[in-house]
């Protein structure tokens, strides 16, 4: 494969950064996670306008650059690579100073692709078997301190999630994605990933309120759910209603829908309304190409 | 320059890392700041103690070599270097995978150098210098969240905070550092350094309760006003404390001991007290290479 890293085609092996890059120091770098399918980036407008408010969240917007999505196209041409998984990233840059950022930004892009089996109405399904879900300790970051809809390489709380789930493990189970709460105990969104549950009818999600990313998929089912005047309800729940709802899933750019099976060991799993939104999700991947 | 690159040394501009390594993809990454005083490291056993209890939180404590030392020795013997900054990174590797860390980790080791002249007794003071200090709206990250005493590439927090500063900063005034608070309103610490102050004779800093990191300048500092028999006391403040102490400084490893000279724009500055401990941390200094 190759890379695209500061402007080059480049070798994956060979793809690197500065170790004085402020993106490998600090984490001091702004990200998404793109789809590729049939070589067209779904979504790529709401992408873009992420990237660009974490950067402002970050004070590093005016120097994001411009051709980002000609990169990420010379990228999928490079590889030759119609259905694929991109990491694009704008970093701070190297500069000088420590940790207050230089004045003179000079960011730093990355563009990182696999191969990604398109999974959709009539593809290879990748991500579509259902999740494992478990509450965790590790609580969401507060938006005071690191503001939750900046999509940065501070990933750490995270990860922290996850391996609570690794230690938690045994050979029968180890839960495929962790539910973070806020401070005051709401569920606020997986590690990676946004949660909905069906209750009486009605499709729920946290709401964007609480410190949670909103994510680009999780905007598009919402879309999808009032298209169908689908009832939709965003508030402040419990790891408890997502145990006890009707239906229940994740959604993020890799997994796209993918049910709860288990939350905390309780049996929840997908059903209709998931089946349904999960449909028209793919039925939209297939027009988003064409247009 | 040379910096030291998972085991070998390569000029500075080289010194780069896998666009796929976990310190730059997800700031996955233990770190310390030292400070070499005529090429030996000072405190090196409290960094290497601190940076192993850092690996640890984040569940990588096992892959962590145990040649650091002689790998900062090495780099600072190739750089001919006697008084610098050093800092020691030591991330999760590229491994696969997304999110959730590989199972088999194999670390990367990256060691970056620069001249720093020494200050202490004898010679030319780098950061000296008063420094102004202002409270910042950014909150501390809660130990739930990310724990406080990982000091790790995940840093945005206190980026944030330095932002504050340079955002109310004017063409008089820009202050050095940011004081962050936690949840609850209380001084935690500065976005680089731990603070302390003189009241009533008391020398006081905020306790490790709270969502700080234990800085290694910080427990110096203690363990010298026991020695001289000082009156010590932590616990939990606010910023007014410092605003209204008879002396104030800041400590980290690279400003060693720093005076206040203003918080939120109010006068405060070093005292008695405040050079006293600088002069008995110099002495530290002197002594301990020799040991």
């Amino acid at each position: 494969m190759k890379y695209h890293v500061d402007g080059d085609l480049v070798s994956a092996d060979e793809a690197s950064v500065s170790v004085r890059d402020r993106g490998f120091r600090y984490g001091d770098a702004a990200f998404e996670t793109l789809r590729s399918y049939n070589r067209s980036i779904f979504e790529w407008d709401a992408h873009e306008a992420r990237l660009r408010r974490t950067a402002e969240q970050l004070g590093f917007a005016d120097a994001v650059p411009n051709d980002l999505r000609e990169r990420v196209r010379a990228t999928l041409a490079a590889n030759d690579c119609d259905e694929a998984y991109v990491r694009l990233s704008v970093t701070r840059g190297a500069g000088a100073g420590r940790l207050t950022p230089p004045p003179d930004i000079d960011p730093t892009v990355v563009i990182i692709v696999e191969e990604l089996p398109r999974g959709g109405l009539s593809g290879e399904s990748v991500w579509d078997g259902p999740a494992t879900v478990q509450t965790v300790k590790t609580r969401a970051v507060p938006d005071a301190a690191v503001p939750s809809d900046a999509k940065t390489h501070n990933y750490l709380n995270g990860i922290l999630a996850r391996l609570e789930l690794q230690r938690a493990a045994n050979e029968e189970y180890r839960a495929d994605e962790a539910l973070l709460r806020d401070d005051e105990g709401h569920l606020m969104e997986g590690a990676t990933s946004n949660v909905f549950f069906v209750d009486d009818g009605t499709l729920k999600t946290p709401s964007t309120d609480g410190p949670l990313l909103d994510g680009i998929t999780r905007s598009v089912v919402l879309d999808l759910a009032a298209d169908e005047e689908f009832p939709v309800e965003t508030g402040r729940y419990t790891t408890t209603d997502v145990r006890e709802a009707d239906e229940a899933f994740l959604t993020n750019t890799t997994w796209e829908l993918r049910p709860i099976a288990r939350a905390d060991g309780v049996a929840v799993g997908g059903g209709p309304v998931t089946r349904l939104l999960a449909r028209l999700f793919d039925e939209r991947v297939e027009r988003r190409q064409y247009e």
